[in-house]
């Protein structure tokens, strides 16, 4: 093993960090091709205790109870941001300027504005970055690309996609700080929603303008007992505190390509638990990604004779590079899961941060993420269709 | 045989008229409870001749090239109207005022106005009315009505519904009267989404406003040559007319009983059939209704067991009563098809006009499903949402 | 309309005779190019009352108490049996000498020997034959004939097959001659299993060798006290009677073909209402047939290019002659039904006594259907593998 | 991280070694329950080279080019075996008698009698075993065990499984030690087959008697050029060598509870993936896992009420013990993948190791796996039953 290396400091041990310290270390051992060799080196946390304990469990060699000392070990490349959403700006902005690599879990920011100045300010120091949504690394994702452009379906006419959930029917779920306006910004749009327009982007290209709508139904939430995430149990004295954020959002959106579409999300979707769907048509063809199957696509073509139309299950595989790590022959389906998604998604950080190119998707694509994002929530407050401007 | 007969006119011998024809002979043979005995008394076409052969092969007594003779007989109960879209109004009306029940394919009219003319005037004379919206006549969507009225999924949230066809993607299918705004109206909403629409008008209730957007990709087709509907081919000439009318269309839907939701509608659709989906949620739960299975429903329900919840698939059976015409026993499944479903909506018709209650869905309905789609229509024109008032 | 008539003598005016009179009299209004007119022309049953009372709804021109008058009657032209399976044989026999054309439901008969005695009467007396197989009239046993034909799958290498049903898993269902081997013969495998076997006759070829087992788990049900068939009840008094024959069954087939396969039935498979599914594989490719959906077959073909190979849903429809009578243009899916199979086999029926052909299956379809059946229960009762002969 | 740490010793590098360090690497990772820490600790392959250069990889700390320098090592307590399988034994053995708990990929030896006596030398020597039957460790198949277990579907009737891939429909995939019935034993059968079989074993239990068929249709393959597994290519000199083992089983199987049923594998089931499926069913109701879908499972119970009986879709999750280390809420679905079962599986590994009970499925268990096969592969040569014994 010659490869150069690039160590990571990681910033957060919950679920996610774990999630991305797995997928660093299984990057290393899956991919033969990978231009440099991910070394967990530091994991900060908010205590030094907490930053030892889980930099033992998960491989790290070094860990610490002050994030900002990551930022002036010049050994450290790479920092991983694995935080409450609120703490993501301060963390991404003084990375950028000690110059380190950022990899930023989504959403970038709360506001859109600190979006804007974290995209300027990476642009503005040269590193690489990338903001982790994950559903546009499925092999699904990245073989439906691979098809629309070489043009199996044509000219793009249609988007179709929505993210349900059905965690928040439950009127005894407490109240989170995913309730606030504050610390979310919106509810489930946010949250969910913004998978779907990262899907958007990625596959439709630019967003010229769109229309929402909105409904809470649960007006409001016990207030918090104990535990937290969904594994919460409310407050026993029966408190109970308003719900400020959406339950449910339905968009229409107008592409730059002059296709049109919808993208829904929802937290109360009852019996949804991963419900992510997308369909895009063509002149020539229809795609369908449908629910947990993201190792594979429906694909629909007009240009097969007519009598022998349908839609094909294709299983993504070998046509897809990043799927090669996993299997080291030619293949496909063998159900890769979400944390193989993952790993997918640090293989392809680690190969922007080698080569000349950017990152995908980076931080300015995290900024019109929300900027898409802040125009459907503006087209709430006013009852009416807003443009996103250039 | 004891029952009284309803006599039938039925203006029109196409394929829609045939399906008439065969779903009252059938419901007279398969509904031993049926108030009234459906005779095939006359049939009105275009011209004598016409009429006559039709007759013969379809089983009437009597036919004739002037349907307006129909109006006069006194032996006829009910005229059946399933000629092209403009011609309903006249046929309509002076039906109605002629004191006949009139059942009319959809849409009723091709003007609001005139729809509502209609519904005003069977109201004041009296008279039974149907318009055919077989889609909210499906074992599914009956099964759906009852799941909903007992509460299974609570109180209603979101409804998503399309109607997607594929045909239009061949750039030569020729010019049709369906791509004329003066003839057809719109194009895939009209066509497809008014579909989605009743089901919505079913099992939501009211609408309180709407926002829509269109698109449009086949901007010009081949003027016909011969044939005609699906089985018509271009002219040999080249010459192309404008398409007037969209190819897709998509809309926000607030209803007013809180819930929100999007309906769709395409033409254009590469690969889609038959393809019409809509799916309800509740707080309580969520229903789906998938492609072309229209004998069976989707179920996920909040109330069960955690561990032990899913989407179950519920085969419509004997739980719908008009199934039980079909099958003599407790049963479900089976497979019912396109034209069983005909036979459903004309036992409606019969016990609708036999007894106290209005017939569902009534030309009132029907008022109501092209007030919704008016106000779709009038929301993409001036760009804004549009509330439907009382 | 001046194409010749054909007369219908119709035996039975349960749920299956009322289906034949229904399938008898859409064909004759769907099939424009149908070489004769189907009349109902007598309709007999058990009694005279009966059989008038029949004949009214279903709208037969005559009735009649004793079946026997109508082989007596020249205007008649075909005899269609609908009967319990006990009496098929002496009145197909009676009709066959009668030098009448004969439509039989399946079984043909109880035994085997009586099954061989009828083909031969047929054959020696020159009249035309059919059993009511519908499983091999569904749009989709159709359209994989023709894919199978042009060699799409390549060189057929095994045959998987089931019909489950799970009716019988209620124990207090009451004993019925369903469970009698004297009148019913063999349980699952000769109501269920024999569909399978049809389906294999037709899509694989000849049976070279086979061996079966068989299980019964409900040992005793309750007597019968009133209704019959599914909505039977249980006699009150307790008694319970021995179930003589199995629940269910399962065989390994070897095709003369060189293909091996599986076939298999229950009644008691919980859950399953109409469960038939079968899958075929060739060198090439795989047929797959599933659940309800006789309108579509899913196929996958090697000769694909490999990264664009999956299984394709293909909906039947025009590619097979008998679904234009339902749909007047090019077109595929829409749902056909239940009923509309039993409509393209009366057309079927009617093509082939017009025609110089046989009809198609004909009782020497049925004769080897039986035969086959016969080799699997005596390989249960020896426990050995059985070869049929020529 | 204070838990005793358990010492690997890893034979083999290849596609399943490099599997297998992954899975006991993510193991120590996200169980924080595991009784015992594993750690990579030499890894040995053919050459001092080969073992060292993986080692690096993979994560090993020590590397050697002679596997039974490991068994003297006293620090390593489990030896795992992913070599060619006629490799198992010899190493299995060795092992065993070197006091070390044996991990060993499927299936554990090539002929029956070698299984035996691993079975026998392990249970002498009082060490922990276990063969890598993943198909017996997915969500789906761990909760079908909790749901049958508890009555879900009442007494068990019926066993259906198979196990369909379709590379061998390539005529130019180059003959392998696949193909050898020295090297190989059985083709699909032991290959794919025994997949099947050790779910039966877990979920029906022991079988009583098998009868079999086989059918071989690519007779010849080109000798093997260069590459190996899937990514081999055929050599250039057209020379073709005899398959010797079948292409495809068929097997009855009558099982000791008195359920029947079949199982059946393929490597020319053209179209095929990754194509397992079971169905499970009881007096009460029935199992079904489809396909790649190996989170979640069909069930219809006979216990609900009757119309609202169906088919339910669960996904399985926190109902699974082995889930929870994956998310750590309370959850279902989320898509665990093909690497994520490997994780599984060796967590009970690690627990078996460390517990008083047995390790599942252990050698004893791959033994009766075998020796149902061998069952199967007699009935075949002597063309009738073969009744299993003690």
């Amino acid at each position: 093993m010659t490869r150069k290396t690039l160590n990571i400091g990681l910033i957060g041990s919950g679920f996610m960090g774990q999630a991305h310290a797995d997928a660093f270390h299984r990057a290393g051992l899956l991919y033969r091709d990978l231009p440099l060799q991910p070394v967990l080196h530091t994991l900060a946390d908010a205590t030094a205790e907490l930053a030892a304990s889980a930099a033992a469990r998960f491989g790290f060699a070094h860990s610490t109870g002050n994030w900002r000392t990551m930022l002036a070990d010049p050994e450290i490349d790479v920092i991983d941001i694995t935080t409450p959403n609120a703490m993501h700006f301060d963390m991404a902005l003084e990375a950028i300027e000690a110059g380190k690599h950022v990899y930023c879990e989504k959403p970038l920011t709360v506001t859109l504005e600190d979006a804007r100045r974290l995209r300027d300010a990476a642009s503005a120091r040269g590193v690489k970055t990338m903001v982790a949504f994950n559903n546009i690394k499925t092999p699904a994702a990245l073989l439906a690309k691979k098809l629309i452009d070489r043009g199996d379906i044509g000219r793009l006419t249609r988007f179709r996609g929505w993210f349900d959930q059905g965690f928040f029917n439950d009127p005894e779920m407490p109240w989170s700080w995913r309730c606030s306006r504050e610390q979310a910004g919106s509810g489930s749009l946010g949250d969910l929603g913004s998978h779907v327009v990262s899907v958007a982007q990625y596959l439709m290209g630019g967003v010229e303008s769109v229309v929402g709508q909105e409904q809470t139904f649960f007006e409001a939430r016990p207030a918090q007992g104990r535990g937290s995430g969904y594994g919460a149990a409310a407050d026993a004295s029966g408190a109970r505190l308003k719900v400020e954020n959406e339950d449910q959002f339905q968009a229409l959106v107008s592409f730059t390509n002059g296709a049109g579409g919808i993208i829904e999300s929802s937290r109360i979707a009852a019996g949804k638990v991963f419900g992510i769907y997308w369909e895009i048509s063509g002149t020539e063809g229809t795609i369908v990604m449908d629910g947990e199957r993201f190792n594979e696509l429906k694909i629909a073509r007009y240009s097969e004779p007519k009598h022998d139309r349908g839609f094909k299950t294709l299983l993504a595989g070998s046509q897809v590079e990043q799927f090669n790590g996993f299997f080291g022959f030619d293949f496909a389906g063998g159900g890769l899961g979400y944390f193989d998604v993952k790993v997918i998604e640090v293989h392809d950080l680690i190969h922007g941060i080698a080569g000349q190119e950017r990152c995908f998707p980076d931080f300015a694509f995290g900024y019109e993420n929300q900027r898409i994002i802040a125009a459907m929530e503006q087209s709430v407050a006013q009852r009416s269709r807003v443009t996103l401007g250039e």
